[in-house]
């Protein structure tokens, strides 16, 4: 094993595609190939973008009840590099459910909050996640925390590798997120600003904002920081300085979809090869994501994409 | 066991309450409580209401895949009645998903199609249906049927099964209900008129097509037809005559969920215990609906219940 990947609150994926979605109405998805079902949560992409450069992984996290047990059985079915090792919880794994219709070209999303975490369930994780750290190089922690997590998890976590010597990355957002990287619990840290262009309490606007943000991530000790800016944009701080990268080709929003994932399996595949190279590894990232960028489904990115793609973007020194 | 129900294509049934649900957004259902997931289809809802009489079930039919196993055996965990004899197929079992917006009272519902049924998989139903025919009494054969299916089906198991001096009900609509209607293959027919007030190729259109289609249906070889008419009423035809049943109070659309199954379920327990005793069956079934019809979930219902409400409609010969 590499890589353990943390995912506490997993998801089941569901895309429909619906033609003329319309509120109050019975629609009928006539074809099964139409109603896509596939396990979900940003740790759990970057062991599925892993296993496809060929590099096992852990899959830790909770998940619970039927739709859990989905999830875990489809994820193991998907790859033979992916390892679980999840802490069933009592309440139902959440579904997020996505109705996109190509007659209207909309995208209506229902994500569900997920199951709560008892204070049982993160001392077994934790116990896990100790014996787990001792077999991998890296760890990933990504996206969002159930019910029940206390606000200094990942900092625990992050915090907990780092010193036994890991790579620690992480694409989040939010209380928890933030409360790790401003006690530098984290080697690189990706805000998730997908939804919300916002950190540390201030609204990230023009790209000076952004840069700042980038900085003061690195002061706060980590060795990267890596903030999508605007669709097309990157920027990225190390204690080197502050460069921004540009695609060439434009980039359709529908198309962003596990950009942010592949980034981060890009950067961490570079870094279990060349520890401290850290612009190159943003630089594999960016080429991640741009491959991935280029698929509209879960399909699996390759190294040869991704060395491809390594010219496909501009590179300018911003400070 | 009592009764074999028929639901050749079942379904996970998703409810999740969105407020304010609007197209190409993205939403969040915050309480786990609000997404409701149960084993839907119209036969395993005759299953399950039985179960709340204390009667026990054979449930057969196909299922398939992840969300079929998920069917399952949330069946079973509901009740110790209902048995479970499904024939596995490839294809994934069809989840359909129902959005409520209490906020603005709308209901938008997305139903998949189900699994294809080769061949093969239809033989090895046959042959675990002739074995099962001969541990019950009466045969429910209700919902809608999965591509793959000929149309000659629900006649072949609804003649079987009265050849073999079974009762058999059925609540269905399209073409292999009516190829079995037209050749007197049920005992009780109940057409479902929800979606389209259509039979035979004719618009229902006044309570006077309702009468000659329920003539119809008795004349074709069936004791009893029972059509539900606008929200509140019920054409039922027997050998004796036409009746009509209107409700005393007034019924919300939207709480018909299910009142369908209800009726099936009231009927079929009367004639278990009185073979033949058909215009009573409809008042059981007509009680046990508007009993359904108080709730808006999927609560069991009691004989008790049913008791009281034997008096909650008038009833009205028309012929």
């Amino acid at each position: 094993m590499r890589v353990l990947t943390v995912t506490l609150n997993p998801a089941l994926d569901r895309e429909l595609v619906v033609e003329n979605f319309t509120i109050n109405n019975l629609h009928r998805v006539k074809n099964q190939k139409y109603s896509i079902m596939e396990p979900g949560g940003k740790g759990i992409n970057v062991s599925l973008i892993l296993s496809g450069f060929g590099i096992p992984s852990i899959a830790m996290g909770f998940i619970g009840g039927y739709i859990g047990a989905v999830v875990e059985s489809r994820l193991r079915n998907l790859s033979d590099l992916v390892t679980t090792n999840f802490i069933n919880v009592e309440e139902e794994t959440r579904e997020n459910i996505t109705i996109i219709d190509p007659a209207s070209d909309t995208i209506t999303e229902i994500n569900s909050q997920g199951p709560f975490v008892d204070k049982r369930d993160i001392d077994k994780f934790m116990k896990r996640y100790l014996v787990s750290l001792g077999r991998v190089n890296a760890v990933v922690i990504s996206g969002s925390v159930p019910p029940g997590i206390p606000e200094d998890f990942y900092y625990l976590l992050g915090n907990t590798a780092k010193e036994a010597g890991k790579l620690v990355v992480s694409e989040s957002i939010g209380a928890c997120f933030e409360y790790a990287v401003k006690r530098g619990a984290f080697t690189v840290a990706r805000p998730d600003l997908r939804s919300d262009q916002k950190l540390f309490g201030q609204d990230l606007e023009d790209l000076d904002d952004y840069v700042e943000a980038g900085k003061k991530i690195v002061e706060s000790g980590a060795k990267m920081a890596i903030l999508s800016y605007e669709i097309e944009g990157d920027v990225i701080a190390t204690e080197e300085g502050v460069w921004f990268f540009k695609t060439h080709e434009h980039v359709e929003r529908s198309h962003l979809l596990g950009t942010g994932d592949s980034f981060v399996a890009g950067v961490v595949e570079h870094l279990l090869k060349h520890p401290h190279d850290y612009l190159n590894a943003a630089k594999r990232g960016m080429a991640a994501a741009i491959t991935e960028a280029a698929y509209l489904g879960k399909e699996r990115i390759t190294l040869d994409d991704v060395e491809t793609n390594l010219t496909a973007f501009d590179i300018s020194r911003l400070r």
